[in-house]
């Protein structure tokens, strides 16, 4: 495979068009949207629009005029697009943290009386996936187990609750929700999905799966920006039983008639809790327009399939490298997110700073992981090309033994 | 009192510079910022800024770069300069509801095993307030007292938590949180203070009233855009003496240790749950530093000179236009906040909506409450006089029965 082949799969790509919406700096090649969504270049409008029409001008009328009050519900209704749901079932609201503390607490209370006495997860979740597991098992007096290995074979009559990120933010193995959740419900216990790592990323189809809670990330795949508002769903046939437990005014029935008692809204309305943030929330909308765009193109399967073959001749161009990097990603697509990673077990932090220095940006996990996230919507044939040629310089020539390259960020 | 000496007012006003620091439309009187604070000038360039060049350049980068990471503790630190609190003891973060419910939560989990029973507040406090103390009575077997009149006196050995806010928001009444402070010490219980109509508006000493949680609103007196960030501060003597419930990754010790179990940082650090909203943030820097641009003019001291002048002059001219409403609002102004309510028992809400029609932004607040909040920073002697005279046309033209201005909004 030569630069020309390159360049012809850019020219053939259905999805090239998409690119326009991003402002990336031409020096950067950006591989780390599986962190940080790269920039839509509508946001900077958008939100001096909010800022000096809407708030300037418009002032405390626009929760009214510019309808603030259901800008959560807008955002959510462009997510439910993504992820298989439908108008008035997602709510973007708060952050993934504490969203998951509202699906899982919820869903500990409908185990309530079961019997059931484990909330099952990942041993390499999301650290936040399993902190606020282990405070709802202590709080519901549940015990946390964490699977390495078969998930489907850990799930028993036991298991109250399963909480599986789709896609690990580490490997990028993605999770068979629909095989995984009709093992769960045989069992009778009830699913949380984190969709950090795969909505926007690849199709979802939360009632395809019959998934109870899901929930996901604003500034990854979704490109809303940092610290970007989360989203939430929940099943149709469990998002009236009971009440989450932030019960803040938004969420309430009629918030506006100040009553002392809480009547939850109907829907996935109760979700909300307090005033939404609209700044992030308007840059939020931003991002999902540019997946929305997608869709008189073939939407989230056309951006699966070019996602694939990203991240498929990412793999092959770094096999014919012969590079001495460990892929901990799965070569079987059909298991595979939207992102590759490799393991090098001494210079992975160095050489993603090599990397970078280079304007190659992936990031790195601890220990030793190498990480590099491909979001079809701005990510070419030729980026993927170039950034395995950067690669191959930082190794062979051993750029990352710069001591400059070894002082640890916080993020990285 | 004439218009030559509400324009003397105006001319001997140390503050009157402060203005300038807020765009605000010309048409426009503004005595709404207990709701929805006005817009700083600043906000949409530093957005802007923000936006395209720490995102759209930076990209994932700026989390070091611009420090993301710590732009809730910047901001908490400036913050903590307008209640008291000392450098690395505020965190902005989170939804002021989100707050509630954390500090709540780890009041009532220090309060375990005491034999107390009561979760102590007012009956009008802001209904979210006491929803989510319902919540955490009934999480920990608790019962919530509402009290109705003098609160010290309801104090007793039984009270767990006193859950105030500072600021009534229908009346404006201010408690003493220093008195009742002490009082609920003295018979064991904990203080939870909610600064949503106080933090901004008027001087607040959380060291010298020993309380035990503040927490507030970003956008209110804090100016910060609809929706900006809550804060939060502990007690150094409570803070680490446990977890709160919302255990994100951003609350570790070492976040990017990416470790299983969850050690909570030290101090205020551990109230942060998920990623924090870097555009809400940002703007909510804007909207503090309008306040803090207030210190060398005599800062909150001045700004509430300012606020009890300008709440004694609108009652003083209403008083003299012998308008047919009824004042809720204390005329000692040692328990006033900076708003006044008068109500009036069945046109309130259209009044409301007629004087908006003539520019002037006030609130209606159920079931018969007419609710101006005065911002002294953009507030002037002369503003007071015109809404007055705007006041007493919209009764006397009995503008209030044009059915235009009885049709409901969300918010008003």
């Amino acid at each position: 495979m030569n630069l020309h082949d390159i360049q012809q799969l850019d020219l053939a790509d259905p999805l090239r068009s998409l690119r326009s919406q991003f402002t990336i700096p031409p020096e950067v090649i950006y591989l780390d949207g599986n962190s940080l969504g790269a920039m839509p270049t509508a946001v900077s409008a958008t939100l001096k629009d909010v800022v000096e029409q809407e708030w300037g001008v418009g002032l405390i009328r626009s929760w009214n005029t510019a309808d603030w009050m259901r800008l959560p519900n807008r955002v959510g209704n462009k997510i439910a697009r993504l992820i298989g749901a439908k108008d008035n079932e997602v709510m973007a609201v708060d952050s993934t943290s504490v969203n998951l503390y509202k699906a899982l607490n919820v869903a500990a209370t409908l185990q309530k009386g079961s019997g059931k006495t484990v909330l099952l997860t990942e041993r390499d979740n999301f650290p936040t996936d399993i902190y606020i597991a282990e405070q709802i098992a202590q709080q519901f007096g549940l015990r946390v187990e964490m699977v390495e290995g078969d998930i489907a074979a850990a799930i028993t009559g036991d298991t109250a609750i399963l909480l599986l990120t789709q896609v690990n933010y580490r490997t990028g193995t993605l999770h068979d929700m629909t095989a995984l959740t009709a093992t769960a419900h045989a069992q009778g216990a009830l699913t949380v999905w984190d969709l950090a790592h795969s909505a926007g990323a690849l199709p979802v189809d939360v009632h395809a799966a019959n998934a109870d809670f899901v929930l996901g990330c604003g500034y990854k795949y979704l490109n809303g920006g940092p610290g970007a508002p989360s989203f939430i769903w929940v099943n149709p046939r469990l998002v009236n039983t009971c009440a989450q437990p932030l019960v803040g005014w938004l969420g309430h029935t009629a918030p506006f008639a100040f009553t002392t008692d809480y009547v939850p809204a109907q829907g996935i309305q109760r979700y909300m809790a307090g005033s939404p943030t609209i700044f992030s929330l308007a840059a939020l909308q931003c991002g999902v327009d540019t997946l929305l765009a997608a869709e008189p193109l073939g939407g989230m399967q056309a951006i699966r399939r070019k996602s694939l073959a990203l991240t498929n001749l990412f793999m092959r161009l770094i096999d014919e490298a012969k590079l001495p990097l460990t892929c901990i990603t799965p070569r079987d697509e059909s298991i595979r997110g939207s992102q590759v990673s490799y393991t090098h077990p001494t210079h992975a932090y160095a050489m993603v700073q090599a990397l970078i220095a280079r304007g190659v940006i992936g990031d790195f996990r601890a220990p030793d992981i190498l990480r590099f996230g491909f979001t079809p919507a701005y990510t070419s044939y030729h980026d993927v090309w170039q950034s395995v040629q950067h690669l191959i310089a930082v190794i062979e020539k051993e750029e990352y033994l710069n001591p400059a390259f070894m002082t640890k960020n916080a993020i990285t």
